[in-house]
C-alpha cells in the first residue's frame, strides 16, 4: 500500500480520498491556505461539508502549514486545486515536494502569445525544470463528478502522463471496484479534450434555457441538445487532433461532455442565457459561481483566432464555440448558428 | 413548392408532416394497413393520436387503398414504415411507385450470410434493380425524437443518398426554421450509426437502472452513465469506420444516441435490466414495447462474431455491445465489463 497526499481540499481533491483510501492506502488530505474552515469541519465531523456523506476511516487532515508533515514519505501527490491555484501550486507547492509523481485534477488550457495553448502539466513542467526537479507530472480527466464518485457510482476516467509505468503504478494505487482508469501517454490530447468540453457544455445547455422560455420549465426537449451535442463532438475531434491529440481521448472528452451537460454550474449558466439572460445577468444570478468553463471558452476561442491568422485551421469549422465566445466574451445574444451545423466539412 | 407523399402514419413519418407541410408543401399521409385507426382518427380530429397537438392546416390523410391518389403527381415519397414493415414496403409500395426520390426514416441494418452488414437501402435497391425502377433511395438518420419535432424543437439531422443534386432538392423541401439538414453521400455510415446507437444507448441505460436499485429512483447519477457513453462513442467509431463510414457519420451516430438515452422504450428496458429484471421479464413489464433496438443489436453482434472468425475484426474491441447481446440474445444478468473499457486499443 502507498502514501497518498491530496493538496487542495476542494470537492473534486477531496473525492478522490474516497477510492485513495478505500483501496488501503494512507491517505492526507491537505488544504490549502483558503480551505481552513473546510479541514477544520473534516478533522471535526469526519466529512467534507460539501459532501453528504463521510470520508473513510482513517483519512488524515492537514492544514497548509503542515504540508511537510502530509509529505513525509509519501508515494504520490495528488493537486486538487482549482484552475485559479495553479500558480500557487507552481509557487508555493512544486518547490517542497519530494520528487514523487504529482497527478492533477486541474483543468484548463492556456493560449500563449503566438496562438497555441498549453495545458496545466506543461507549464507546471517548466516550473520543475526551473527548480531543476524530476517530478513526473500527470494528470486527471474524463467524465467524473466529485459527489458521484463519493456516491460510489461506477466511473471512468483516465489518467494520463508521459510515463507508461508511472501511469500504471498510479492505475494500482488509484483503481477501485468502482473506480476505473484507463491509461494514456496522450498528455494533450486528454488536457485538451476535457478542457474544450466546459465551453460545449455551455453551447448544449443553451438549448434546455431556450425551450424552457418556449414550453416552460415542466416540458423537457432532448433534440436541440442532441443537435448541439453532435456539433460539439464534431468540432472537439477537429481540435483534439488539430491539437495533436488521439481518438482516445476525444473520446474521454465526449465521455466527460455528456456529465457536464448535467454537472452544476456550467449548465446553469448556459440555461439562464438561453433564457435570454445576458452572461452579466446570469452571473449576477448565480453568485459566487466559478468561471472556469467560461474562461477556458475565451482562451480556446482566442487561441483560434490568431491561428486563423496564421492560416493554421478555418474558424468556419468551429462556429459552436465560436458563438459560445461570443455570448460569454462578447455578451452576445443567443442566437444558435443551426444552419452551420448543416455543413460537412 | 412540392408534392410530399409519406407513406406510414407511425410517429415518425407523422411528424415529418409537420416541416413539409409548413414548408408550403402539398403534404399527403398515407396509413399502411395496419394504420386505419390513425387515419380515420386524423381525419376526423386532424391530430396524430399520439401526438399532443394537430397537424398543420391542409395535411391530406389517405387509407392504403388509396395510394395511387396520393402518389398522382407527387414529388418525394417519405418512408415512414417501421423495420417489420421493411419487407411489405419492398413487396406492396416499391412497385407502385412513380420514379421520383423515396426517403426513408427506417432505421435498421440487417446480417448476410456472409457476416456482412446492410442497411434498409441496399436491400430496397435489390427489389428496385429487379423491377428495373430507377427511384433514388435516401434515408434519414440523426437524433430527432417525433413528439419532440411536432413540438418544433430545434432538430438537427443527416439527408443521405448516392445523389448530392437530389439531396440538395429533399433539403430545400424539407429545411424549416426548427428542422436543419446535413446532407451527406455516406450511406452506410449514416445508417450504421443510427442503428448502432440503439443497443448503445440501452448500455447506457443499464447503469440508470443500477443505480435507481442502488440508491433509489430519486437520486440521479451520470458518472455511470458518461462512462458507458465513453465506450459507446469508442466502439460505435470503429465500428462506422470499420463499415466504410465517415467521421462525420459518426458525430450523428453520437448525436442520436444522445437523444436515444432519453427518448423512450430502448431507455426503459435498459432501465429495467439495470435494475436486476432479466430480458424476459422486462419485456414483460412494457407490453408491446417495440423490439428494433433489440433486434439491431443482436444482428450487429452476429455480424461481428462471423467477422471476428474470418479475421477481420478483434471482438476484444466490442465488449460494450457484445454484452448488450449477451443480454438481450442470451439472457445474461447485467455485468457491465468497465474493466475492459479502460484497455486503449
Amino acid at each position: 500500500m502507498s502514501i497518498v497526499t491530496i493538496i487542495g481540499s476542494g470537492m473534486m481533491g477531496s473525492a478522490l480520498a474516497f477510492p485513495a483510501r478505500e483501496n488501503g492506502n494512507t491517505v492526507r488530505l491537505v488544504g490549502t491556505p483558503l480551505d481552513r474552515e473546510i479541514i477544520e469541519c473534516c478533522r471535526t465531523s469526519g466529512q467534507h461539508p460539501k459532501f453528504d456523506r463521510p470520508f473513510p476511516a482513517g483519512v488524515e487532515y492537514f492544514q497548509f502549514e503542515e504540508c511537510m508533515d502530509a509529505l513525509k514519505n509519501t508515494d504520490l501527490v495528488i493537486c486538487g486545486v482549482s484552475s485559479f491555484g495553479v500558480e500557487w501550486f507552481a509557487d508555493s507547492v512544486l518547490p517542497i515536494l519530494p520528487e514523487v509523481p504529482v497527478l492533477s485534477v486541474t483543468k484548463g488550457l492556456l493560449c500563449q502569445d503566438d496562438g497555441s495553448l498549453i495545458a496545466y502539466p506543461h507549464f507546471w513542467q517548466k516550473k520543475l525544470d526551473s527548480l531543476n526537479k524530476k517530478n513526473e507530472l500527470c494528470a486527471i480527466g474524463g467524465p467524473c463528478t466529485s459527489y458521484e464518485l463519493v456516491a460510489h457510482d461506477q466511473t471512468l476516467v483516465a489518467f494520463c502522463g508521459k510515463n507508461p509505468e508511472t501511469l500504471k503504478r498510479l492505475q494500482a494505487i488509484m483503481t477501485t471496484s468502482y473506480y476505473h482508469i484507463i491509461p494514456t501517454t496522450d498528455v494533450m490530447g486528454i488536457e485538451s479534450a476535457v478542457a474544450l468540453k466546459n465551453g460545449y457544455a455551455l453551447g448544449i445547455a443553451l438549448t434546455i434555457g431556450e425551450n424552457f422560455k418556449r414550453c416552460g420549465r415542466e416540458e423537457l426537449h432532448y433534440n436541440s441538445q442532441a443537435g448541439v451535442f453532435l456539433q460539439a463532438t464534431r468540432e472537439m475531434h477537429r481540435l483534439v487532433n488539430h491539437l495533436g491529440g488521439t481518438d482516445e481521448s476525444f473520446y474521454v472528452g465526449v465521455g466527460d461532455l455528456y456529465v457536464t451537460v448535467y454537472g452544476g454550474r456550467t449548465r446553469k449558466v448556459g440555461i439562464l442565457l438561453g433564457e435570454g439572460y445576458t452572461i452579466d445577468e446570469s452571473l449576477e444570478k448565480l453568485q459566487g459561481v466559478t468561471l472556469e468553463s467560461l474562461v477556458v471558452a475565451g482562451r480556446v476561442a482566442e487561441a483560434l483566432r490568431i491561428q486563423a491568422e496564421q492560416g493554421k485551421i478555418d474558424l468556419k469549422d468551429f462556429p459552436l464555440l465560436l458563438h459560445v465566445d461570443s455570448i460569454v466574451t462578447g455578451k452576445a445574444p443567443v442566437n444558435i448558428p443551426w444552419d452551420d451545423f448543416t455543413v460537412l466539412s
